[in-house]
C-alpha cells in the first residue's frame, strides 16, 4: 500500500459518521467489490478523458468534433471535481491527503479546465491526469512492481549526491562550451546568443543532435567534436554510478542469519539448513 | 535443440507411417546428411528470396527486372508453401507445431505473397522470412551461441519487472512533456498536436534527435534541454538493471549437484550440505 | 578544505603583518561571519556578472541596454581585479596561489574584459567566471559532495589508461572512416574535405547525428551503417571501464586505520594485523 | 613487445649476413639509440604524410599548393616503399612479417599512391598510415598502455559470442522494421526502397537520428517511436555484457595465496603478512 492511511494511525474511526466510513471504503480501498469497481471506473474515465484531450489537440478532429470534445472535457472535469471533494470529505485527515502526492495530482488533474476559461490552451495540461493511473498498481495487485519501483528509487536516491555532482559538471561544461561556440561561430552561423549556444551545447553533449544549429567554421567543428566525444564518454559516469548503486540495492537478499552450530554466514534467504555443517538454521 | 520433439514425448512413433517418419527425419532433423542438406538448401532459398524482395523494392531494379522478380517471388512462396504443408503432414502433433514460434514464422513467411493479391505492397513483408534463418543455429552446431542467447534472455526476463517500471516511467514522461511542449510551442512551431508532440518527446528523450521538429521559443528550448538531460541521464537506469542482472546470471556458478535426499537443486558451489534438508551433498 | 593553506605549513605566520592576516581570514576562510559574508557576496557578484554577459549576447537586449551592460561588465571586472590583487597581497605564498587551479580561474575571470579592448567579442569568455562558483561548496559546507566528487575523480583517474586506449581507438576509427567516406561520397555529397569527413565520422560514431552532412550513395550509407553500429556498440567499453572502476572505488571501505608500528595505511576493514609488518592493529 | 621476433625462435641468426642483422637492429628494435632514432623519424614522417594527404583534400589548399603536396606524397611513398623493402630484406622470415598485422599495414600504407595512377582519388586512403603510429607504443615505452589495451581486448573477446548474438538481433530488427516502414511510409515519404529503409532503421535504432529520412505518417511515427525506445533500451545489453566481462578480467589481482598459519585467503597481492593472524605469508 503506497497510500498512507491516517485512520489506522488515529485509531479513532468512531469520530466519523458511518456513511463517511462507507464512502472511504469505496473510494480509498480496493479490497471490496465496490471499491475495486470504483477504481476500475475511475481508470477508464481517466484514460477516456486523456484520449479526449489528445484528440482535441488534432486540428482536423477539433474542427469536426470540437463541440463534443469540449462537453466531454467538462463532463470529466466535473466528475473528477466531485470525486475530489468526496475524497476530502470522507478522509480522516483532509489536509494530510491534500498535500500528499496523490492529493496534489488529483487536484492538478482538474485545475487546467477551469484555468482554460482565463488562459485558453491550458486545458491540454489535463494530460497530467495520466499520473492518476498510478492507482492502477493498487487495483491490479501489482505490489511486486511497486517493490521494484521502490528498489529503483532507493538506488537512485543512494546515488543522489554523485548524480548532483555529475549534473553540476555537465551544466558547467555546457555553459563554457556554449559561450566559446558563441564567440567562435558568431551570430551569422546560427549561434545568435549565449543562451541559444548553451542550448546547442546541451543538444550536442547529450548526443541528441537535432541539427537545427550546427557549426559551420573549421574551429567550431573542432570544438564541437570535443563536445561530442566528451558527451559520448561521460555518459559512462551516471551509468557507472547507478549500476554500482543498484548492485548494492539488489544484491542484499543474503540472509544475515549465522549458523547456530558453526557460525558460518552468507546463507541464502530460503535456506533452512546450514550449507557448511548441515545444522538447522 | 530448440525445437520441441513431440515424438519423443509421445513414445508412440509406430502410429505414423514410415514415409512420414523418413520425411520428418529430413525436414526436422539436421543429423543425417539428407537432413543437413535440406536445411542448407532451405537457408539459401530463404536468403535468395529475401534478397529478391529487397531488390524488388528498388525502383530502378523493379523497372528493369520486375517481371522476373515477380516470378521468383511466387516460385519461392510456392516452394515454402509445399514445405510448410509437408511439415504439417509429417510432424507428430501438427497443432503443436503450428502454434509454436517456428510454426508461426513459417506461416508468416508465405502469407504476404498471397495477401499481395488483395493488398498490393504487402509482399514486402516477406522479409520476415529472415527470422527463419534462426534455423541456421541448428545446422552449424552453434549450440554455444544458443546458450549465450539463453543467458541473455534469462537476464532480461529476470529484470522484466524493473524494465516494465522503467518503460512506464518513460511513457509517462513523454506524455507529460509532449503535452507541455504542445502548449508552449503551439501549432505554428511544428508541434501540431499532442500525439505529434509526444512523438517529438520520444525522439528527444531517446537522444535520437531527427530535427524534423525542434523547439523555436526560448521556453520551449529550456524545457527541451530538461528532456534531453533527463534522457541522457536515465539511460543509466536500464543499463544498470541489465548489468546487475547479467552479473547475477553469469557470475553465479550454481552447482548442478542435486541433493541425494530431497533432490533439491540450486546449491552454491561451496555448499557441503543441502540447504533445504541438511543432508550431506 | 580543497584550497591548500601554505601558512599552516610554513608555521611562520608572524612574518606577515596583522592586517594581511585579517584580510586573509576574510578572503580565504569561510569560518568567520565576515569570511562567510565575503564569500556570499562574491558568489552573488559572480552570478550577476555571468547573467549580464549572457544578456549582453542577446541582440535585442544589447540593442536596448547595451550601455548599461557594458558598464556592469567593467564594474564587476574592476571589482574582481581588486579582489585578485588583494588575494595576491594577503596570501602567504603568492606564486603558489597564482599557479593553483583557483588562482588561474580567478585570473581568467578578469582577463577577457581587458582583452576585449583589443579583440572585440572576447568579453563573452567571461562566463568562465562560472567556475569560480566552485567556491560555493566551501561556504555551504558541502563537504559530502566534495567527497563524492573526489570518489568520482578517483575512479576516472584509476581508469585513465584504459580511457586513453579507448580514445586512441576512437580517433583512429574516425580518421580512417572519415577518409574512406571522403573517397566514397566525394565533394558533391557534402564531404568536401578529409577534415570535414572526420567531423562527420565523429558526429556519427558518437550517435549525435546532426544531419548537416549525411551519406547519399548506397555504398556510403552502408559504410555509415557500420560506423553507427560500431558507435552504438563501443559506447559499452567506456561504460564498462568506469563502472568497474567505480565499483572498486566505492565498494572497498578501506579502513582509515594506520598501523601503529609501520604507519602503513590502506588496510581492509576486516584486517586484524598489518599486512605489511604483521603488527596487531 | 607486440612484434614477434622470428630470429629468436629460429636461433640460427648466423645464417644472415652481419649488415642484415645490423639493419634489423635499427629498423625493428627500439632499444639502441639508432633504433629509437629511426622510429622517431618514422613516426614524424607518417604524421607529416597523413597531414599532407588531409591538406590535399581541402579544395582551397589543393588549388594553391596542389603541385607541392603531390610531390610530398610521392616522396613519402617512395620513402616508405624503400623502408618496406628493407624490412622484407633484413627480417628473418619475410613471409611471416608480410602477413602479420604490421606487415599488412605497412604495405597498405604505400599501395594507394601507386593505385591513384590508375584510380584517381584513391590516394586519400593513405590515411591508413595512421595505423602505423601504433609503433609509438613501442618507442615511448608505453607498455602499461599495451597491457590495458590487452585487458580490454580480452574482455571483448570473452564476450564475443554474446556480442555476436546481440548484433544478430540488431540486424534482424533493422531488416524487419526497415521493411515495415517501407510498406507503411512508402516511396513518397523518402523510404524509396527496403535497403534505404533499413538504413533509416539503423540510423534510428542506434539513436544517431540524422533526420535526412524521417517518418511523416501517424502510423510511421508510432512504429518509429517503438524503434527508438527499443534502441534506447537495448543499448543496455552490450553495456551489461562488456561491464560484466570487464569486471571478471580486471577484478582478479586478489592473491590466491593462503596463510600458512590460519589458511585464510583473500589477501591483497602486496600483502606480506596475513591480515587475520599476522603470520608472514
Amino acid at each position: 500500500m503506497m497510500r498512507t492511511q491516517p485512520e489506522g494511525q488515529r485509531a479513532k474511526p468512531s469520530l466519523r459518521s458511518p456513511w463517511r466510513l462507507a464512502l472511504h471504503e469505496v473510494i480509498f480501498e480496493a479490497d471490496t467489490p465496490a471499491g475495486k469497481g470504483f477504481d476500475v471506473i475511475l481508470i477508464i474515465s481517466i484514460l477516456a478523458s486523456v484520449i479526449a484531450v489528445m484528440l482535441d489537440s488534432i486540428a482536423n478532429v477539433r474542427f469536426a468534433y470540437g463541440g463534443l470534445l469540449y462537453r466531454i472535457e467538462w463532463f470529466f472535469t466535473l466528475l473528477f471535481t466531485i470525486e475530489y471533494l468526496m475524497r476530502i470529505v470522507c478522509v480522516g485527515r483532509p489536509l494530510h491527503y491534500a498535500i500528499s502526492f496523490y492529493g496534489i495530482v488529483d487536484l492538478l488533474a482538474i485545475i487546467p479546465t477551469y484555468l482554460s476559461l482565463i488562459l485558453p490552451g491550458s486545458q491540454f495540461l489535463l494530460v497530467i491526469r495520466i499520473l492518476r493511473i498510478l492507482r492502477i498498481f493498487r487495483i491490479l495487485k501489482l505490489v511486486p512492481y511497486l517493490k521494484e519501483a521502490h528498489l529503483l528509487l532507493k538506488a537512485l536516491k543512494a546515488s543522489g549526491r554523485k548524480i548532483a555532482v555529475f549534473l553540476y559538471t555537465v551544466l558547467t561544461l555546457v555553459v563554457i562550451f556554449g559561450s566559446l561556440m558563441y564567440v567562435i561561430e558568431g551570430e551569422i552561423n546560427g549561434f545568435t546568443s549565449i543562451p541559444r549556444s548553451i542550448y546547442w551545447a546541451i543538444v550536442t553533449l547529450t548526443t541528441v543532435g537535432y541539427g537545427d544549429i550546427s557549426p559551420q567554421t573549421n574551429i567550431g567543428q573542432s570544438v564541437a567534436s570535443i563536445v561530442m566525444i566528451l558527451g559520448y564518454a561521460i555518459i559512462a559516469v551516471p551509468t557507472g554510478i547507478v549500476t554500482v548503486e543498484m548492485s548494492h540495492s539488489f544484491n542484499t537478499p543474503i540472509s544475515t542469519q549465522a549458523c547456530p552450530e558453526c557460525s558460518a554466514e552468507g546463507h541464502d534467504t530460503d535456506a533452512r539448513y546450514c550449507k557448511f555443517c548441515g545444522a538447522a538454521l
